[in-house]
């Protein structure tokens, strides 16, 4: 699509203001291939040869329709049975208008399926390829040519961008707008440019993911050559709302965007400066080895404020070896600072400052330098950066500068910039850039591996959920205690029973005292008719049978009763309490949650989330970064909790989440992680049994 | 200083690349009034009449002083005695530099001591006043006029800025380099600029707060009408360090600042962007009524990038009421989304622009606009620009916007700055602007309240820390919960007993069970030898008497053994275990502490702090501001506990902190909060004895 060499535009026009007549401007304009207009009611089109059908036009890479919706069908029908492949649908009225486009929107993606085309839109601004000039949008602007490859969900924000990229020295190599996604999506560009030796970085702005399963295995592999970063807005709840608004996409929640953004390699950012300054320091630097950042300073107090930039990054100050310091001490004056932050002074000329970044990139434990200066007589910013640009090469470790100040800056700025260097006057900007890198760097080198699947007794899971669609409830609750059972998820040793001698023969074995509830269907709130007894005696457990019995006949006589359920009691003061839960996300599918029970995730919202299903890096991972994680390492003189267990019980809850689509939610709360093992001690689920 | 008529720089000189030179050409570029330079070896300066000594120099309202630092001090004397009394020490080599440049400093600061001088510096840049032209630094740069007053304890930054702000057009009122701050400090100008009419908005950059109360009191009152936004670096700790080695200043803890500045109304910024778009929207704007946002957009990508950027601030998308909604319905096309956020759609033109904003604006609930607007064909961004200035003077509500592209907003971009009105390429930095404008209105909105004092038995404080000091021990433990008595803070109903039979007695009257203490100064670590028993029934308190009495004997013979405490039992379980507690920071005094006990300020660091003594609502608002503030209110079906309690005992301990600077470290931990009243169960305190 990009490379198209003769490209048709159905509904050229010379009619001024018309989407038709921009279109053909744009692509005369600069393109290196052949424009071929489209209308019947022309000979020419701004002295083209025009023709009346596609079919007349001869061999067509791409055809762009910029006609009426009504008819764009038909004329994407022709284009496809004359041979057409690619498709930018520029028209408007599709389903973003309500029901009658929704209708044109599926005839399209049937055509579509029908020929195998590749179809961009409908309802947006086009497409755009710099090496060949392609500018097959009616936008007002084209891109400067550049190894950036952009995609958006708003075309308007395309618009926005390229007149500002242009004006900022920043381009491109491809760019698309997305529009109503009807065929082709994020998936597929992520993919495309993921092969595309000519696109540095891929960048984007999405308001939805269409189908976040596929989305994360490719960009996955994307994202192991290439970086990818991203503004997925709609992150707030009003935002969410308003994305809804703008493109009627069901809004998944921000929680499974973020876990599947992350376990895809992506770098979301939250602002289109961010998106930027992402962009610009990925292209243009190399991956720094370390984490560790070296300044190098002629002004004490940007000095200051960079240092503390670094510590809010997730990077931090070098500390510098001793021959590092011994050489800075040789090359600086006496009242010059040779610890990180450098300080070479304000006198400092540009072969001290030369020397003394020369050996803090020297410095094999510093991955990266942040250059500062403060305008000062004896230092022309254009022969710093000459300095620096010169100095990033020998060394190979990625650069940041602040060279501060206004006009002054503006050829040095410049010469940074051709030489991949970002430049800022805001020491924070420039160090979240290397933090970019460094994030990147750890994508990188992350070695994925396959989700974890343990032996388990499948066919006894999908026996216990078959029991739910016969009751007709969705709901289940201790009864699928057995679905863990049959997924070796550790539950507390016990027994359904239907008689008080069974009852008590069972306590004998587990061991007084034990819990006791009854198991039903039908009454969901156990506690609050005191159908659950803990601390039962071994002399009690007949009586607390009967008892049981009676509140489940008195509360409802016709409640299905399943039996009491007589278990070991798991001794929660020795233990922890977590939750692993799960719900299905319309564009993720099941998303796992982890986090501390009670309070943690009720009130502090301690939560963490991955979407289904993980490996055994990523489930270890989540027990790691909450933030109450200490208390299961062992804080406060705790003894720690079992962590594996956790683990493998995440793990395979994972598995079972991702074997039955049948299960819409599921909680497993408490799972009790006790010194030495854990034991699931509740689990509440919701199964859609039309799935079953 | 700033108003100086005639200026005499000691130390001038014509020499290429001397700070005499650089001053003297800086002042004779734009200064309204007269320029003396001093030098005993020139007749003429650039032309100028030189004086030998500033006593043959007549009036001289300014003497900015270039000179070696080892002659600086003699120059300061001889001019405060031919009566200058606005000092500017440029030089350097003071306390910067090690002990002989610390003694200078002493030096300094008592001359101007001793003849009141008004002296800024030394090792500093200079000031800077724009409407006489004023210009005595010897940076490259002079500033454009304007409202904003700034100072800056680094000379860099403050060359760095202007250089910058020339090239975006900010313009400032007064300018001062504070360098060693030996005189003159951040309090002494936040106060000068408070009383000036010509100065809009306060901005700065510190590493440090010389005297954090003065500070808070004057810069309260200050920020009443006049807003301050400062950057203080050295937030984290590495920051701190460097800050630390750069102005050798005693690091305070980033809490205290962040508490005190709070305090003290000052909008705290981490970085130098945010820094100038608070400046500029707060010197440009009116303050927003509500914190309701409209946003107004012709595109709808950025309008939802907007909306998440309202989601991410304190600020909240406007819910239009009926009559603007069917006003928007009437005046927009179909397609248009006549909800929050605003889409008038592409081809919107000016006057569907306009009506727009005009609707918005005119619902009041609508407390400030963001408009957007990508580039399109119809709309030429100059009269956009001219539309918006028209009506945002007509309603008098702050707009800022986002006309978004590059070249194409220049000029527009410039009709806005002229009318006060940012203008952004990123939505989420116009939001955060919008942001600092309403968190302004709320601290102008604030009404300060003195400190709660109470009527407490503070000779009876006194005793009992002059007890400590009598002992030669600084720390105190449960003996000092005498101290909370004498401060009315409700501690467990209990007394010390001498005798079994006391011990007994109290028991009785207090109620089964007891817990009963070894007191003991030479003791700390009670728990650890057995000294603390919980839950002593009636029958055993004799036993417990003897055998705590022995445990302390064995554990150290010749320990002072006070008596055994014997106390009510509280019910820790049915309360909520709280830390109140204060250390004293080295810039700002006593700095309070609250947060809920064991995890959640251990592990979570859940915990808020402010400058002693505080007010009811403040001590009111730290009882709400921590995250686990609902565990108090009553979540999760708990029964609130007594916040009225907690907040008295906040403000007791505020008081007690504040009469007595010897108490240096206290902790009341637990205080435990029941529904119904709180009790300090345990204090610990280190005490400075010198200070007794």
């Amino acid at each position: 699509m990009f490379d198209a060499d003769r490209v048709a535009v159905i509904g050229a026009s010379e009619t001024e203001g018309s989407i038709g007549r921009a279109i053909m401007d744009n692509l005369l304009e600069d393109f290196d291939g052949t424009v071929i207009p489209i209308n019947p009611n022309a000979d020419s089109v701004l002295g083209v040869e025009c023709y009346a059908e596609i079919d007349d036009a001869g061999d067509v890479d791409l055809a762009v329709v910029a006609v009426p919706a009504r008819i764009a069908v038909d004329e994407v029908r022709e284009a496809a049975e004359a041979g057409v492949r690619n498709v930018v649908v520029i028209s408007a009225g599709f389903s973003e208008t309500g029901s009658e486009g929704a209708a044109r929107e599926r005839d399209l993606r049937q055509i579509a399926d029908e020929y195998g085309l590749n179809l961009v839109g409908p309802n947006c601004l086009g497409i755009l390829s710099t090496p060949s000039g392609l500018n097959a949008t009616f936008g007002p602007t084209n891109a400067l040519p550049g190894t950036l490859s952009f995609l958006s969900q708003s075309g308007a924000f395309v618009t926005a961008v390229l007149d500002w990229a242009n004006d900022q020295d920043i381009g491109f190599k491809d760019v698309v707008s997305l529009g109503n996604k009807a065929v082709l999506n994020e998936t597929d560009f992520v993919q495309t440019w993921g092969d595309d030796p000519d696109t540095d970085v891929i960048i984007g702005y999405l308001e939805s993911i269409e189908d976040g399963r596929a989305f994360i295995d490719r960009a996955r592999a994307v994202t192991q050559s290439t970086p990818i970063v991203l503004v997925k807005s709609g992150r707030t709840e009003a935002g969410a709302q308003a994305a809804s608004s703008h493109t009627g996409a069901i809004a998944g929640s921000d929680a499974a965007y973020d876990a599947g953004l992350a376990q895809a390699g992506v770098l979301r950012v939250d602002t289109v400066q961010e998106l930027f300054d992402f962009a610009r320091a990925l292209s243009g630097q190399p991956l720094p080895s370390t984490r560790s950042v070296g300044i190098v300073s002629n002004a004490g107090g940007p000095g200051v404020m960079t240092t503390d930039a670094v510590g809010d990054s997730d990077l931090e100050l070098a500390s510098f070896s001793e021959p590092t310091i011994d050489a800075l001490q040789e090359s600086l004056p006496d009242e010059a600072n040779v610890y990180n932050p450098v300080d070479v002074i304000g006198d400092a000329d540009l072969e001290r400052f030369r020397r003394a970044l020369d050996i803090v990139l020297d410095d094999p434990g510093v991955g990266a330098a942040v250059v500062l200066s403060a305008p000062t007589a004896i230092l022309a910013y254009d022969r710093l950066a000459e300095m620096i640009v010169d100095r990033q090469a020998a060394h190979g470790k990625p650069i940041v500068t602040c060279l501060m100040g206004g006009e002054r800056t503006a050829t040095a700025e410049d010469a940074l910039r051709d030489a991949g260097i970002p430049n800022y006057f805001d020491p924070a900007r420039a160090v979240n850039s290397l933090d970019a890198l460094a994030d990147y760097d750890a994508i990188r080198n992350r070695t994925y591996q396959e989700p974890t699947t343990f032996d388990v007794d499948r066919d006894a899971g999908a026996a216990i959920l078959q029991s739910a669609a016969e009751r007709e409830d969705n709901r289940m609750g201790v009864e699928a205690m057995e679905l863990l059972d049959a997924y070796d998820i550790p539950t507390p040793e016990g027994t359904i029973v239907e008689t008080p001698e069974a009852a008590v023969e069972v306590a004998e074995g587990l061991g007084e005292p034990v819990v006791m509830k009854i198991v039903s269907p039908d009454i969901l709130h156990k506690s609050d008719i005191g159908g659950v007894k803990v601390g039962v005696k071994l002399a009690d457990v007949g009586d607390a049978f009967e008892d049981l019995v009676t509140r489940a006949r008195n509360y409802q006589p016709d409640a299905t009763l399943l039996g009491i359920q007589v278990q070991e009691q798991v001794d929660l003061e020795a233990g922890t309490e977590t939750i692993v839960g799960m719900n299905r996300d319309p564009q993720f599918g099941p998303l796992l949650m982890f986090g501390l029970g009670g309070i943690f995730v009720e009130i502090l919202e301690d939560t963490t989330f991955r979407v289904a299903p993980v490996s055994e890096p990523e489930a270890a991972e989540m027990t790691r970064e909450i933030e109450s994680a200490p208390l299961l390492q062992g804080a406060r003189g705790r003894e720690p909790v079992d962590i594996d267990g956790v683990v493998e019980t995440i793990l395979r809850v994972s598995q079972l989440v991702t074997d039955f689509p049948a299960i819409l939610e599921l909680d497993i709360n408490p799972l009790v992680a006790l010194p030495d093992r854990v034991t699931a001690i509740d689990v509440r689920l919701t199964v859609d049994t039309d799935k079953l």
